[in-house]
């Protein structure tokens, strides 16, 4: 299967590429490089030292005798979108290639019109290239455990059947995004679902719970296969950030009272799924949604897990919640699709934090303990930058 | 109280504007002229002649001694839109101001990305303004009924309250929309809801119907004051080519089967349900929705009453139905909410008719058949503009 990975160049659209290739599928991946420029931006770095794409590619040449094809472009540039599509002709394009964090959506007006139109636009211009070109090309898209927000009854995947007033309908699970980069990913999906009811399109919409750890099978074959592991306020998720204050000997900052609940995913199981949505394509026309999320916990069960587990001294601090969101409150996912398609769930265990320990330990002088703090407020029109210091050792 | 109307020289901005001057508020139009930009790039002009917005600001100071501020600008330009809301300083801002026809929207991708990123984008730089400057100021969006689609379940105001495996939530309710125009007005409110969640913005969303309708009070006492009336086949609505296509001895061409039905509205209800909002704002941090339709007729409900209505002779044909939507559909709206504020309905009556069929007769000479017949196609991801043909006279 031909398989184009759009920002096969992040922290999950790399060890994906090498997934598919490493599984006999021929990869190609896309990207403009804009999340390592927004390290440059914020003044801060992956924790794990990342190689640059070409080196990558080669690095995956020598060690698996595999060739990934590279397109480098911006996915709002519909020609640059159209001619890859074209020139590659994929069976499946998985689509990664999207500003992904919440906080930096929230920076200001500026990066919440940047997120909504680089991800709402791209998405668009690489649904016309496959209504243009082949309508039979799967589209794999990331979306978010974050679009549903916190409704008081269980999150479906996707699609809800609504019953009301003595009629039915089976409809889109209504959505309660969190910041402006989450309603981007709603939009997304508004866009998809039409164009697979319009244009007969093929989608696969995974709505992903927050991603935690640092390698994979493949990445692990050689230094210079890394992925990213990122641990600033703005980029970093909120495992991997314990796991660091661990570490470094700070206190765990849960924000606010902690009872949020929020679904998680290993990386390694993120590579998986993908994999399957891909060999198992949607049919023409439909909008498949799946819950991309094996387990869920509160940030207070995520702390304390981390400070049972770690061999030394580790305490939790509360601190002032920086985003808007409820407490106290209900959360259960289906997510039996991808379990049905054979996906075996790697759960949140203590050798999977060990191995974050260890991770973090041998990169601990490349932590700027200034990128941890959360800066940017959802109540505000405006937030500092998180940290404009130059990455300073610890 | 000030008020803020975004869009003022359209078809619906300028009648309101003038109908909420006429009832004693302190009102200020903004506008960028796209509309009048895309009957240029159409090659159409609107039936009925309309003046330009200074002239038509002179003429209303003229006619009832009142000043209307206008401001010149793109609510993209994030810097004009924050300027002119600390200018004005409104207790509330109508948002008329975006791309509205879903045919424009489905032209190409050129089109479509241009209609999600004016909408969107605009619609955020606007949010923006608001929560930087002050959160108390109302804002009345303008969105449609085409947001909804089709449902097979009745069509609540917004907010449907959902039982599900023994527990319940309100929430959003779910949108099937027609369109790239369509969907550009979700993505609207789904960035206005997570607004008022986390800002605490008042907002009324309005999900219109579509409206007929030439005139209002305000707009008959001076030809200046004449608001477009629009036929072609990219920014006419339905009531009014059949109004046209019958004076002109044309088959009314109805899409499809015509079983399609709309929610429908008259403009002078429009502009009466902007004021009804107006002054009576939203709560801090409430997301408020009202259908903004008083009936729904099917095409051929419509088509058949234009046919018994007009004096001569007049026919019916079914052409291709250049939309993706069902037929034999379930329709049913809510639409309590704006009269419980008063609303007193103006429904769609011989009267009304015969007042189209005298204001398409004055003005017969202005109309350009080339422009009737409906070229863009949804299926494709490219169509022919609608008329390239100079103005002709018929």
């Amino acid at each position: 299967m031909r398989i184009l990975v759009l920002g096969g160049d992040g922290y999950l659209g790399w060890p994906t590429a090498i997934h598919l290739s490493e599984c006999g599928h021929d990869v190609a991946v896309c990207d403009n490089f804009a999340r390592r420029g927004y390290d440059k931006e914020m003044g801060v770095e992956s924790l794990v030292p990342i190689a640059p794409l070409d080196e990558r590619l080669t690095a995956w040449r020598e060690v698996s005798g595999k060739e990934i094809k590279s397109y480098v472009g911006d996915l709002c540039d519909a020609d640059f979108t159209h001619r890859m599509v074209r020139d590659f002709e994929p069976d499946t394009i998985v689509h990664f290639g999207e500003q992904r964090a919440a906080p930096y959506s929230m920076i200001d007006q500026q990066h919440a019109v940047y997120t909504q139109t680089n991800n709402v636009i791209g998405n668009l211009n690489v649904m016309y290239a496959v209504a243009d070109f082949n309508r039979d090309i799967q589209i794999v898209k990331l979306g978010t455990m974050g679009e549903y927000g916190q409704p008081n009854i269980d999150i479906e995947e996707g699609w809800i059947e609504i019953e009301h007033n003595g009629r039915k309908d089976r409809m889109i699970y209504p959505k309660r995004p969190g910041s402006f980069y989450h309603c981007s990913k709603v939009h997304d999906s508004t866009n998809l679902e039409f164009g697979c009811r319009t244009w007969g399109l093929r989608v696969t919409d995974l709505n992903q719970g927050i991603v935690y750890g640092a390698e994979t099978d493949e990445t692990k074959r050689d230094s210079r296969l890394a992925t990213r592991y990122d641990y600033d306020a703005v980029f970093g998720t909120v495992l991997n950030r314990f796991v660091i204050q661990a570490v470094l000997g700070h206190p765990l900052t849960v924000y606010g009272n902690g009872s949020q609940t929020r679904g998680l995913i290993n990386i390694v199981d993120t590579v998986e799924c993908i994999r399957l949505a891909s060999e198992n394509p949607a049919d023409r026309g439909e909008f498949r949604v799946f819950n991309q999320t094996t387990e869920w916990k509160s940030l207070n069960e995520m702390a304390q897990t981390v400070v049972e587990q770690f061999p030394g001294e580790a305490t939790i601090s509360h601190v002032d919640n920086p985003r808007v969101e409820a407490y106290d409150h209900y959360f259960k996912v289906v997510h039996t699709a991808l379990e049905s398609l054979g996906l075996k769930p790697t759960l949140l265990s203590t050798t999977l934090i060990d191995h974050l320990f260890e991770v973090v330990d041998r990169n601990r002088d490349r932590v700027d303990l200034a990128a941890i703090p959360a800066t940017v407020k959802w109540a505000q029109t405006a937030s500092e930058l998180p940290t404009t210091s130059a990455l300073a050792k610890a």
